[in-house]
């Protein structure tokens, strides 16, 4: 068996084509263009190969509701060559076979789950902090979704005291992707957050907002793992950082045995959105 | 078929026998005390009733694991005399029918699901804002659990500008609960909050932070329906105000169709949380 996938962000769509050990068969780097010719050079890739299904996860928001009449359609995006866009039904449409689409977060999510640093539990969030911030919820292997799907790195946070930065969130300021951003980082250092020192203190406030956000999605969701990957946390001083403030926010209110192991790194490289993406193309093949 | 409901609070339990259509047979009040007397005395009125099974909807924390050897088991609560009571077992030994456990939120929100508020969505948030402040979730028809039941009511939420009220929650200060709950509001206000005027500031406040938490679910959990019942919501001038911060907050981030009916008051008046019970017995009759 054969599976395509597709991890369609901003700037690229990474294209792959997996045998059912998620071994690499084939790959492909496409910049983002608008929709049309960046999927004409997809399906062009993709035809090379006897594909049984696609998967994709892709930026959003999207209509995940499968009794929807826009079911897999780009909604309200700021691409706006993409707005409205019905991803799904184009590309099934383009390679006559079924297609699968999620968010970029939620196949991310999927992927550490079944593969990754979630392997071993039946309840997983994915959160990745980069130029956005996004998070995904795994249980009992399916991903979770409601009436939209989340949109975990817009909850509001508690500001720390004598902290004004105004965040850059342009929905709503200073919401948790509004101060934890690689954006957000940026601003508020004046400089690019790769050469921000370890010792700064921007990457305390980093920390304590993303731990905020892990406590809320603790008392809610009550996952077995938190997985924290995306571009900020190259910077690897913060996972310590958060597990402290998370620890201290927290105040024992929930037992969690090993906190090492329930705020971890992700382990598939920065792989595990196509991997998952290839994951939802075979839960619709049926094998 | 008879079944047999307790909605376990920290200062009584409302017993009641139901038939299949929900309606009630019998029903009595015992005033909480130590576990002993407390469930002999309840134990005493079942016994009076042929019933098939019994549903608890308890204070918690609760041991909720059906894999784990403490399943049913109060957990660490500030009732000493209940920390470590096997709650399901001893109730299974007293009256020797199968006996299902659940949070008290939780048993409310499956009751307000099934029978209230929800019956027309396939999700729905439950959370009371009373003593404390709790939520539950239920989904397709289930109670949502994870490692934990969820601890919705204790999540952090962005301070107001001048707000400086330190707030009451004994493990987090400034938590939900610490901000919104009876206690906090009269604290704040300095008189028991029957007493605080419509038109006070405090109510602002009040509806601000539980927009906050509302916001905050609604990014999480995607839900099709929140409803809000506890003491305090008896202010139902709360209602339009907590909507209104709501959709300022939220900033049309996800489209929210019909916001009056997407924020609502409960609809089993104080019924819910043994209805919801009895629910929670009747899905492990298999009936």
């Amino acid at each position: 068996m054969l599976i395509g996938a597709i991890e369609a962000g901003g700037t690229k769509f990474v294209c792959s084509v997996l045998d059912e050990f998620n071994e690499t068969k084939d790959r492909c780097v496409i910049r983002t263009r608008g929709p049309e010719e960046t999927l004409a050079e997809a399906a062009d890739f993709f035809r090379k190969h006897p594909i049984d299904a696609l998967g994709v996860g892709a930026f959003g928001p999207i209509d995940l509701n499968d009794r929807s009449e826009t079911y897999g359609t780009i909604k309200n995006t700021p691409k706006t060559a993409w707005k409205d866009f019905p991803l799904r039904d184009e590309l099934k449409r383009m390679l006559g076979v079924p297609v699968a689409v999620d968010t970029d977060v939620n196949a991310a999510c999927l992927g550490e789950f079944r593969f990754g640093a979630g392997r071993d539990v039946d309840s997983a969030v994915y959160i990745t902090v980069g130029t956005g911030v996004g998070a995904g919820f795994v249980k009992e292997d399916q991903v979770f979704k409601g009436l939209t799907h989340p949109e975990m790195g817009h909850i509001k946070v508690s500001r720390m005291v004598d902290d004004s930065f105004e965040g850059v969130c342009l929905y709503h300021g200073d919401c948790l992707e509004g101060l934890v951003s690689g954006p957000a980082i940026e601003k508020r250092a004046g400089i690019s957050g790769a050469d921000i020192s370890v010792d700064d203190p921007v990457w305390a406030s980093v920390a304590h907002y993303i731990a905020q956000a892990l406590v809320n999605y603790t008392l809610v969701l009550c996952p077995e793992r938190i997985i924290i990957g995306g571009g900020v946390m190259k910077q690897s001083h913060l996972y310590p950082m958060i597990r402290k403030e998370f620890q201290r926010i927290l105040n024992d209110y929930i037992t969690i045995e090993d906190l090492e192991s329930y705020i971890t790194p992700p382990k598939l490289d920065d792989d595990q959105g196509v991997i998952g993406a290839a994951g939802l193309a075979k839960d619709i093949t049926g094998s």
